[in-house]
């Protein structure tokens, strides 16, 4: 059995070690972090779904902080490392630079990096659906973020059954997630200006032979992206030829907004309804109303849920790393576990 | 066993059905509607937790709208209300009267309602806490709303403990509920000009002895009303005891600001972070630090999910109307089966 | 002198009013409305801009209404018509048609629409940089909506400048204006599931030629919408070109993210900083460093204040509909006398 | 004729300067600032309202960075403090009181502090209706902060008209300033959780006799905090005569929620549709159908826009700081300068 800890316990990493838990084939090992934070100590507590879960400090000043805190520490990350198979780091930019410098590469052990994470942590930038098998063996992967994610799952079933020439995604950004109510922006469209995005070539890394560019900007939402994409393929395919490809792609839903889903909100509500963990939805969902193919211009738009999308990436970067299982096997023992479609 | 119809499947309705359906000593005996809406819809759904529960329609045109919409509907509520013992009625102020008096009252089938509906539909205004034994035996109930609850439950420990010379409590109201999108108000805050506004009155149907006065806005926020509150005391106890006697009460709970729970949204991702379905909070919740007692004057804040507060006292109110078991007793079941502390 | 009147004096109306009022060449008779507004009140009061400027009724219930309300009311519309050149209609969609049918058409007076009226209201779909002439002698004009007119005057430079073989722009509007605060979206994004968009059509109207597909989604904001583009030219300009082009135009300005204005919050407060009234902003706001050629597609983002962008295409269509003026005198006699660039 | 300059070019700043600028029996010497802000290249901008003010850098540091900047730097403050009377400091938190050490008391400059400052910058916490006198003659002054304003405003009047025994104020605080997009809270309410807040004390600055509790949230909106009061009186007024000591203070309006103006969004349109200059609202506005007394508790409910509502006093503080006017006709000479009621 694998063991895995996720060091840096905020909107993905606590996502990660549940779901770590929640497989047959690996081991959560323990988490670690520096500092509290409302979702460390609410998994961690009584009623929590991490209870009991050993808890490692990062570094030195950690472990002070998180004793002076209340939290029981077990030690050191560092000291545990060679009972650690692999590390999924979900800790802040920079951080992660560090961390695989001082700690992941010095003592052996493969790491998991996030989308936030500088292009060359790692060798391969990883999407399950896209490019799972490049990650076999590898001592270090980043997987994608969620916009990367979001784009890497519908181009690429685009791609391979209508031919893409080029495409073109507007990113309407959420300011951020439900418990980061410090950030804005209030009232405000914040515009990325550096034209195109950075989500074009993160795309890229995954899908290199994708044409594909970006624009963004950020507004005061808390829960989902959305994307507005127009796509020139090579073909000219009906709309339902289309819809039935988004359908047959794992991760992907189509939801109708005649049916009461007319928006971020009311998609939020039905993962409420449907007692989805957390309200998360993994998979991204393309308005199926907005599938629209002109001449041989494809349209679409989709939502992206940013706390949970790269959930089941992190999983199958574990398995393919470690050689575990292969790609549809990986996916499917994830999707299953998750209670994904 | 206690044949239960829940009518209106909207914010509170779809949560009641489901409370009703986990209970052991009553049954969900099927919903009713007139039109689609994104919750119908999804807790129907074959993923959905009312899966396979009868759907009737409240009226003829309901029915044709339903069928229309690709609902299989069981036939119309009137003609099945001879096997139902109580509807909990959780349609829009206006229908909630109109259904007492054209399909409850004439076909003898006692009805629970909610917040919005008028005072004089029923002779109890009911809060679980406060006055369970006034609902014994009868056949129309009011569910008070969910700003009346959580202040019936904090007023009725603090009276009893500490005695009450008077009350006013500062509402700040949500605009509406995460899936309400089209209601406002963006980036304003709208005052409600009726000094004293309405929800004094609405805690003394609960508590007739209590002096009690409130004040209204409404601010841009989908998840939690927050009450600002000062109290004259007839006694000055301690800030702890006071604490203790929210302890003590149940459906109260206390959360630390200073351990990471320090607003509504980071107290909203405590409840995602427990897997709270749908991420609700029925309990009300006191900020601890905010207990304060100067002279005799004790201050606090609370917070008050406004879409899952009633629903225990909904459940409690069929117990006490149907004389199935004691005010304790009851709440005692209640919370266990939703897993409330 | 040409007397105008202003009929709906909501957020396009009092600003065409005032705008009509500051030309020497035209006369504000006088406002019609049917009810109370807070800005019909104010423009009117004392201190208003517009005190002392005559009111009409629109309708008999109008009459009665506004009569209640406490304003002083000159009498019918209908019933000043003989003496009135044309009428600026700024009420909401549905009344203006039977204005036109019903007022304007049997009393042989002229008529300017707004962008919410029908495709069919009026010959001429109509912005002052692409089409002023369309409108000479026209009775019946519609001044096409903010997002309409945005994407007219920047394309229309464009397309001269470098050719335009087709465009892609991704619309991302505001939920209401700053008094509109009933409506939402609150902390939700609604896409428009109609793809394309009507808005690609709409500006059609104005440019027959032109290829331009949208789509669009709808936040919580209330100051500008915003627009991302893409657009696949016919030659290769550099990127200080198209910014050069851009500054040439009349009614598209240039900000730069770089000097403190990065956020549509951050140009209303350069408008405010201006003490532009009402802190209004009738260019369109194109960030520079946005403006980017990469082979032959040009991308850019710009803001549009919804509020007061039509208002100097409105002064321009009543001096194109009298033949007052040709197109470059009559926007710079109105730039000059509303303090536009 | 005194020699003022404004150190601290933001949402206070910008606006004080240009009151200075506005009066006839003072100068506006110049600006200070270490670094751009959208605001301070607008107002110097060649359209805009201090265009040709001079500029000087608080340090060298600031000088270097404003070059940099592509400002045109007179130099260092300090430099030319020898002919500056007095200094208006609108620098942040912490920044103030390094200024009076180092800046303003070594080169015997008088200098006026923000709400923001220590308690004990200054001997005197100034509102201009509440005590002008205490200001006389004085190096070190400091003006109150928007909610402390707000409340000395409305309190003072009340107090000395119907005596007040206590006073309770629930303040609903906005997120952040229409430029201040970075700041959250996004969906959230955050309770301030130190209870009384600090605002009742700074009011006790102002009236050291008067008994006065607050407590505190924060909210998602730009424009104008909102506070719910109930005082306990020592008379028992008609409604109409706390309304009409209302009407009498300087400084304070009455609006009424029933002729349009429900909401802070209507009332800052109300301001738009006025021309206020940045749409400023320097009263305070009190709802009229809110004020209401019942037995002898007095409830109303005001706004504050918390960007202009000291601007007034600071131009006051100022003539006191210098003998130059008595209260009445320093209230009146600014008011009347600024367009004021």
């Amino acid at each position: 059995m694998v063991n895995v800890v996720v060091n840096g316990i905020g909107t993905i990493g606590k996502r990660v070690a549940e779901a770590v838990k929640k497989q047959d084939d690996m081991t959560l090992y323990g988490l670690s972090d520096v500092s509290q934070n409302g979702g460390l100590r609410t998994v961690l507590s009584e009623d929590g779904p991490l209870h009991g879960t050993d808890l490692y400090a990062s570094n030195n000043d950690g472990l002070e902080q998180l004793e002076d805190q209340g939290f029981y520490v077990n030690g050191l990350l560092e000291d545990s490392l060679d009972e650690v198979d692999v590390v999924v780091d979900c800790t802040p930019p920079g951080i992660d630079e560090m961390n695989k410098e001082n700690l992941y590469a010095p003592n052996n052990v493969k790491a998991i990096f996030q989308g936030g994470a500088p292009k060359d942590i790692a060798p391969v930038a990883f999407n399950a659906d896209a490019n799972y098998d490049d990650a076999r063996g590898e001592d270090f992967v980043k997987v994608v973020s969620c916009n990367t994610t979001s784009l890497s799952r519908t181009m690429s079933v685009v791609d391979e059954e209508f031919g893409i020439n080029n495409a073109v995604a507007s990113l309407v950004r959420r300011g951020g997630d439900i418990p980061q109510d410090s950030r804005g922006p209030i009232n405000s469209t914040v515009p990325v200006t550096d034209v195109p995005s950075h989500h074009g070539p993160d795309v890229q890394a995954v899908m290199p032979d994708l044409e594909i560019k970006t624009l963004a900007v950020k507004v005061p939402v808390t829960y989902g992206h959305v994307h507005m994409v127009n796509v020139e393929l090579e073909s000219k395919p009906e709309d339902e030829e289309v819809k039935e490809a988004f359908r047959s792609q794992p991760r992907v839903d189509l939801v109708k907004a005649g049916e009461g889903y007319d928006s971020t909100g009311k998609v939020h509500e039905k993962m409420r309804d449907l007692h989805s963990e957390r309200s998360d939805m993994p998979n991204a969902a393309v308005w199926e109303e907005t599938v629209t193919v002109e001449d041989s211009t494809l349209y679409w738009i989709h939502m992206v849920h940013q706390e949970s999308i790269v959930v089941p990436d992190n999983i199958d970067a574990i398995r393919a790393m470690f050689e575990m299982e292969d790609k549809e096997s990986s996916i499917r023992k994830t999707d299953k576990v998750l209670g994904l479609r």
